[in-house]
């Protein structure tokens, strides 16, 4: 058995960290699998088929949350504890996950899983990652647990029974701070369109989920640190700049202009207190959860493209996001001003940043683009009958583990649904593990020309 | 007088040539309107409001060829001369034409001309440029009238007024050389979609227009130089090399996808040598010249994604094309697959390319993409009635200085028609002028770490 163990560990070694990776979340969606096709999972007399199941494990593991059916009239109370158990496998990630369980088991946390680590979570220090795993867990589990009792408490509103009441209150919470967007409502959160209240409290669990790891835990050093040394002076590192900065700036512009496309359409003779949280819930939601307090089938098109490309940008790097990552935009963005003006270097907030990483990020879009783009044609062939904004909304929704959908889904062929499989899956692992499976590291002959200070991408 | 010009000449002497190449693609566009505002250029009884004078001049002089009515009914036998005169202007290139102006008014071509050339030819070496002037005007207008008389004797066939067949053929010799794709038929080229003779000719006038004037160049140089010296080894250019590679290889993916894309629906129970020429001149055309032998709005969704897609990309450097240009494209798919496998440097052709060449490349096209993409959203807001990929097609055919449509040009508003106009202008001067009227020359601080060769893009 010892012996097994080790040449297991030996195996290990001699895989490239992002081989690894990949193969951790493939064993995450197996095991769903395994977990989804468990009979007490759903409620009597329903009867899926084994790629349901597959599509299903697939939309929970990656966060996603994009549905073949409705949850409510489909799982069980015991499938909904599993739902949430497994939404934990893509939220915390699965590095985080095993190697908490590592150190659960007794076992050091050698400089190989200290390196995996590395890489899922794009840090680039090796100190503290132990300690940054625990505190990822630890703060993910408490803000689900304290969200699901303060919705509990306010659901009694709703809900009659205490049980149902707490039960939605978890669930809510559960899918907005892993930016899942799954509901056991039955319709979103179109029953809460008038409650204010739940809205602020998903979008702050949202944006939590979505701001990424190593800016939560920056923010938790910053406030301890301060209190202990007056003297000291805490600098928030160029990477949670750029992408808290952009994280914010979309939030607004994807307000002001889900406000602006539909001021004359769906929001006429809607009050502009009701308007200003429509449009700013469902641009916090568009951008990795994929709730809704409305039917986007009753959006215009310009409103869906908008809402398709912040899907397509995602969340920030090492969150429960997919897409590019708000720091690809970032740097995509900062190249192409710079080099309008004629400058190679690109500078920001005091910073140069590193031209691997600008090349990286040039990269990601590319592919990315690429990538849509066929999915969209191959789509559009194989299910003729979809409109293609449909088409467009849903593979955006699926590449940047939003979820949200015009209702094409449960109607798609096979083969779409393969697709949208696909970038669910490359979407949460990012395209920074895919081109590092391709190529192995190639940062090694990366030239140091500028060695300023890197920022994280994809 | 003569302070006057020497004026003229000081002014001009301090723009930036990325200035000046624009100051004149505007002048052409000036002069255009005033020429289409004469009477005598339109059929008795027809009249045009001032805004569809101005947007035909600019589909017009930027080789596009998009229309809002159909020529043969709105404009006089004198107005076919002037369309084919004006779209000498975008063809052969202002900065080209009034080289060869200054040339023939006995003016010395100075530095500070060449220069503007070169920038406007993409070329980086200075010398020959007068003899390219001369060799690109001589080869194309050669082209376009022994064309026409070709055309013209087998155009008797259909047109037996001698006249009527050969100002068909001289027109569609015009406008098969120049890109242009407008018609004098009625109906594009649907009369022809048996006649596969005229299909051939019309290929091999598109290609030469679309295949870039260094090109050209380079092939006339290597044809007379190997006869005059036999021991002589000419080396065709990486540019060249590039671009033709691209050219081809999209040529023959663009047939094969519009054949597999369209072989159970529009191409069922057609011949197998008509679906073949159908797929074949559909792809030659929709590169750059926007011809069409059968009605396009008959195509499924996919095949029209794929035509977007391919005009959109666009022709060579240096063309009648415009898009991003062919070489734009290989240098993002060369960057993203090295990339992949781990490399900075990208090589082709056992050449190194140019890490700046790369870089602009990178910059035009997610540049042109979101450039396209506001369009789209914006025209779907201001124009809501119509289909997100007619849409879509209108813009790609207008940056791709194509001019197919699935017939929405005229019912689009005045807003929806300026953004076309501005999608045609820039895609005819193409974004490396954009990005040199903003930034200015900003090559002065390129890093020259790999002085191998470098290659056009954009
Ligand atoms: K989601
Ligand atoms: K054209």
């Amino acid at each position: 058995m010892g012996c097994k163990v080790s040449k297991v560990r030996m195996w290990l070694e001699k895989r490239s960290p992002a081989q690894i990776i990949t193969g951790y979340y493939l064993l995450a969606v197996m095991i769903s699998i395994l977990l989804f096709s468990l009979p007490q999972v759903y409620k009597p007399k329903v009867e899926l088929s084994f790629f349901d199941k597959v599509f299903m494990a697939v939309s929970v593991v990656t966060d996603t949350g994009m549905t073949i059916f409705n949850i409510s009239e489909t799982y069980s109370v015991f499938g909904y504890f599993i739902i949430m158990l497994v939404l934990q496998f893509g939220g915390i990630g699965i590095m985080a996950m095993s190697t908490f369980f590592w150190l659960l088991l007794g076992h050091k946390i050698g400089l190989k899983q200290r390196r995996l680590i590395m890489i899922d979570n794009n840090q680039f220090a090796l100190s503290g990652l132990v300690r940054l795993v625990r505190d990822i867990l630890k703060m993910i589990i408490f803000i689900e647990l304290f969200g699901g009792i303060i919705l509990g408490f306010h659901f009694l509103n709703y809900y009659p029974d205490w049980k149902e009441a707490f039960l939605q209150g978890l669930f809510s919470s559960v899918c907005a701070t892993t930016n899942a967007g799954m509901d056991i409502t039955g319709e979103s959160y179109v029953p809460f369109a008038n409650d204010y209240f739940v809205q602020l409290i998903t979008i702050i669990q949202i944006i939590i989920g979505a701001i990424g790891f190593p800016v939560l835990i920056e923010v938790k050093e910053y406030l301890s640190r301060k209190k202990i040394k007056g003297e000291y002076r805490f600098r928030f590192s160029l990477f949670t700049k750029v992408t808290t900065a952009t994280y914010g700036i979309l939030l607004v512009i994807g307000t002001i202009l889900i406000f602006l496309l539909e001021f004359q359409h769906y929001f006429k003779d809607v009050p502009w207190h009701k308007t200003f949280f429509y449009a700013f819930f469902q641009s916090a939601t568009t951008r990795s959860t994929g709730f809704t307090t409305m039917d986007i089938t009753d959006f215009s098109t310009p409103t869906l493209l908008v809402m398709s490309i912040l899907m397509f940008i995602g969340g920030s790097p090492n969150s429960m996001g997919g897409g590019i990552r708000t720091t690809t935009l970032a740097l995509n963005l900062l190249f192409i001003y710079n080099f309008a003006k004629g400058k190679r270097e690109v500078k920001v907030f005091n910073r140069e940043l590193h031209q691997y990483d600008i090349m990286k990020s040039l990269a990601i879009t590319l592919l990315a683009i690429v990538m849509c783009a066929v999915s969209v044609i191959a789509i559009s062939f194989s299910d003729s009958q979809q409109q293609l904004i449909a088409i467009f909304l849903e593979v955006c929704s699926a590449f940047g583990t939003v979820g949200l959908s015009m209702g094409i889904t449960p109607e798609l062929s096979v083969f779409a649904k393969c697709i949208l499989m696909v970038l669910m899956f490359i979407g949460r692992i990012g395209l920074t593990s895919v081109f590092l499976i391709i190529g192995g590291e190639g940062n090694k002959d990366v030239n140091y020309r500028y060695p300023k200070e890197r920022v994280i991408t994809g």
